[in-house]
C-alpha cells in the first residue's frame, strides 16, 4: 500500500477502504507518512467528501491512535455532551450538575481550548483552588462518589487528531464536514461515555453558517457515534446572538449559578433543559423528554443541581462557598455601560464580534499557554427582539483597562436593529 | 500575506494574483513555505484549475526561481523544440541538424530523464566520446560556429519546478493541466530560445489520453509562451503506436541517421519535417510551411542535415565516423524475431507496452543515476495498417540477455488487429 495511491483514489472520488484509512492514519501518526501527503489527502477530502462509512472508519482510526478511557468501573450509564463552540456557552456547568443530581454519571474531560473566552476548565478555574488535573483512578472514583467530574485530559486521547488538526489549520481544510465530524467524534469516543448529546451551533457567529451544513454535520456525527455503539442525539441551536447574557470566564460561572438557582436567562435555561432532557432519557431516568424536563425543573427548584455543582467544586479542591456567594468572585476594575446608537428592535447580535471584544479585554487566549483574565468580559443588557431607545444601555463591559473606546465601538456595531420583532427560535432541530 | 490564505483562496475558486503566486513560489523555493502547504495548494489547483493568467504567472514565478540562459550572444533567431514524451521519439536528433543546416540556431539543453529509454542525451552517448557537459560560454560559441549544440543543463534552471514536481509525484497532483503546462514552459523559457515548437502526444501511450485534454494543454502552453514574448507552435500527434520503428538508445540514433539519409520510417520522417517546417518559418527562412518543407527535403537529399549531425558529434568530442558508418554501433548479443499471434491488419500498437519491454531489456532507467544499456531495444517490423499473416515477424528484440520469454509475450500482447485497415492520422492538430 502506498500513500500516494490512497490520495489519488480519493482525488478521483473512489471510496477508501477501512484498511487504506487505517494505513494512512497509522503512518501519519507514526511519521512514516509525511505531512505533505496528509495535507494533499485532506484537500482531496475537502473536495470529494466522504461516505458515512469512510468518515466512521476515519474516526475510529483517529480514536485508536491514542488512549481510550475505560469507564467500565463507573456504574450505570455515563453521559457526555459537546458543543461545536459558541460565544457565551457555559452549558456544561449547568447540564452536568443537573443530570448528576438525578443520579446520571457525568464524566467529562475537557480541553482548555483557544478562542474568545477560555474553555469550561478555564471558567471553573475562576473559583480559587479548583484543580483540573486528576489521575484516571481518582477521576473514576469521584464520578462514582458524587456523579460528576470535570477535568483536563488524562493520558493521550486521539493524538492523530491533534496532529491532523494542526496541519488542517495551516493548509486550508478546516472547513470539511467529514473531517470536522471525525475530529470531534474521535475525541468524544475516546472519553468513553455511553450516551452523547451534541449541540451544533448554527448562524453567523458559528462554524456552521446554515441549517443545511449544520444538519449534514450533525447527522454524520450521530451516524458515526451510533456505528460505534453510542446513544446519540444532536441538537441544532441558533447562534444569531450569544447564548445567555454573560461572555467571560467568572461572569459565565456566575450566570450558570444563577441558572441553577432558577434565575438564568431564558434562552440559556431553555438550552440547558433541552440538552439535559436528552441525557436523562438516554440515562433511562425518564421515558419521554417531557418527563425528563419536569424532573430537571424540580432539581432547579429544590437546588439539588446547585448543590451538586458545589459538591463538584469541593471534590476538586475549589472553594465551594463561591457557589452560594457569587459576590465573592473577583471583579474587574471598571464596568462601563454601552449605549444603543439607535432605536428599534434588536434583530441580531453578532456573536463573533462580541467574542472578539471579550478577546480584546483579555478573556480568551490566541496562543496555547497564554494567561487569561478571569474577571473581564461582557454582560448583555438586551437580547434579540428587545425594544430599545437610542442611548439605552445594551451591554456592560467589565474591564481591567481604563480605555475601552475600541471595545465600545465594536460592541455597538455588533447590534443590528429592525422596526419590528423578528422570528427567532433557539432550538432549530433535533437529530437522533 | 499568509500561505494558508492563498490556499483557501484557490480552494474557493478565486483567481490568485501575480503577487500571491510569486509569494508562494518564492517561499516554497526558499523553504519558508513548507511542502505540506505546497501540496495542499497543488491539490486545490488540481480541482479548481487555473486561468491563463494564473498559469502564466505561475510559470514565470517558477522560471525566476533559477538561472535563465542568456542566448543574446548568439546571432539570429534561436529555436527549440519539446516533446511531452513518446515511445521511440528521437525527433530532436533529426530536427536539430536539419534546421541548423539551414542556418537556424538550435541551442538545446536536455535532461536525462527517466522512462522507457534514456533521454536525447543518453541516446547521443551511444556514440563513443560524445560529451554532454559544457560551460555556458562554450555552448554559445559552439552554436555560433556550427549552429547546433545538444548538451546537459548548465546552471540551475527552474529549481522550483524540480522541487514542485517531486512533491506532486508523491501527492497525486501530476495530472493537472496548468501544473503540467507551467512545469514544461518554465524549463523551456529558462533555456532562452526565441521560438519553440511543442509536440504534444495524444493517445493510449501518451500522457494526454484524449484530443480534448491535449488541446487544452497545448493551447495553454502556447498562451504562456506568447505572453512571455515567444513565437509558439504546438503540434498534437498521434501516439497510438510508437514513433518510427526503433525503440532503444543506439537503435534510435541509427534510425535518426537513416532518416537524415532519406531512408527513415514514413511516420517519423513526416513528424520531423512538420516540426522542422514550423521552426524554419519561425526562423524566417521561409514564408510558408510548404516552402520550408521543400528546403528541408533538399537538406535530406543533399545530406547537409546528416553532415550537420556529424559536425555536432565532432564538436562535442564524439566519434563522428559512426554517423557515416552506423554498423559501428555496439550491438546487442541476441536478436530475436517476434511472431504475430494472428492474422489481420495491425490496428494498434500499445506504445506504453513497447516502452515497458524496452525497460525490461535495460534500455531505460527507473531511478536517477541507474546505468542503461545503449545497445538493447526493439525494432518494429510492422506498423499500424500493415497486413500480417499468423507467424509473420512483427518485431525484433535486441537483447543482451538470453531469455526473453516475458518480453516476447508482452510485445505480442501490445499488437491489436482488425479485419480491415483503420483510419489513422499522425498530425492531429496544429495550435499557434
Amino acid at each position: 500500500m502506498r500513500a500516494v495511491d490512497i490520495i489519488i483514489k480519493k482525488r478521483d472520488g473512489v471510496e477508501l477502504t477501512k484498511e487504506e484509512i487505517n494505513f494512512f492514519i497509522k503512518g501519519f501518526t507514526e511519521g512514516s507518512i509525511d505531512n505533505y501527503q496528509a495535507s494533499a489527502l485532506t484537500m482531496a477530502i475537502y473536495f470529494r467528501g466522504m461516505t458515512d462509512q469512510e468518515a466512521t472508519d476515519l474516526t475510529e482510526a483517529i480514536l485508536h491512535s491514542g488512549d481510550i478511557l475505560d469507564l467500565s468501573q463507573i456504574g450505570g450509564i455515563k453521559v457526555d455532551k459537546h458543543s461545536t463552540g459558541g460565544v457565551g456557552d457555559k452549558t456544561s456547568l449547568v447540564v452536568g450538575p443537573l443530570v448528576a443530581s438525578l443520579g446520571i454519571k457525568f464524566a467529562k474531560m475537557s480541553g482548555r481550548g483557544l478562542g474568545h473566552t477560555g474553555g469550561t476548565l478555564d471558567k471553573l478555574e475562576s473559583i480559587p483552588g479548583y484543580d483540573i488535573s486528576m489521575s484516571e483512578e481518582d477521576f473514576i472514583s469521584q464520578v462514582n462518589k458524587i456523579g460528576i467530574a470535570l477535568v483536563g485530559q488524562t493520558g493521550e486521547l486521539a493524538p492523530a487528531d491533534k496532529k491532523l488538526y494542526a496541519l488542517r489549520d495551516v493548509t486550508g481544510t478546516v472547513e470539511s464536514i467529514p473531517l470536522i465530524a471525525s475530529s470531534i467524534m474521535s475525541k468524544k469516543l475516546a472519553s468513553g461515555a455511553d450516551a452523547i448529546c451534541l449541540d451544533v451551533k448554527v448562524g453567523s457567529g458559528a462554524f456552521m453558517k446554515t441549517i443545511e451544513s449544520a444538519t449534514t454535520l450533525a447527522r454524520l456525527m450521530v451516524q458515526i457515534g451510533k456505528a460505534c455503539g453510542k446513544d446519540m442525539t444532536a441538537i441544532l441551536t441558533n447562534m444569531d446572538e450569544p447564548l445567555g447574557l454573560a461572555v467571560g470566564n467568572s461572569l459565565e460561572v456566575i450566570e450558570a449559578i444563577q441558572t441553577l438557582n432558577g434565575q438564568g436567562p431564558k434562552d440559556f435555561t431553555e438550552l440547558c433543559l433541552e440538552v439535559a432532557s436528552h441525557l436523562v432519557v438516554a440515562g433511562k431516568l425518564a421515558n419521554t423528554l417531557e418527563e425528563a424536563r419536569k424532573k430537571l425543573e424540580a432539581q432547579i427548584q429544590n437546588k439539588e443541581g446547585l448543590h451538586t455543582l458545589a459538591n463538584l467544586i469541593k471534590a476538586q479542591k475549589g472553594d465551594e462557598s463561591y457557589i452560594y456567594h457569587p459576590e465573592k468572585f473577583s471583579k474587574a476594575k471598571y464596568v462601563y455601560p454601552v449605549c444603543a446608537t439607535q432605536a428599534g428592535y434588536v434583530s441580531h447580535i453578532d456573536a463573533l464580534a462580541i467574542g472578539n471584544v471579550a478577546m480584546m479585554l483579555g478573556a480568551g487566549r490566541s496562543k496555547i499557554g497564554e494567561d487569561i483574565d478571569h474577571a473581564v468580559g461582557i454582560v448583555l443588557n438586551k437580547k434579540v427582539n428587545d425594544l430599545v431607545q437610542e442611548n439605552d444601555c445594551i451591554a456592560y463591559i467589565h474591564s481591567n483597562k481604563k480605555d475601552v473606546t475600541e471595545e465600545v465601538k465594536e460592541l455597538q456595531n455588533a447590534f443590528s436593529y429592525s422596526s419590528g420583532p423578528i422570528e427567532s427560535k433557539l432550538i432549530l432541530k433535533v437529530i437522533k
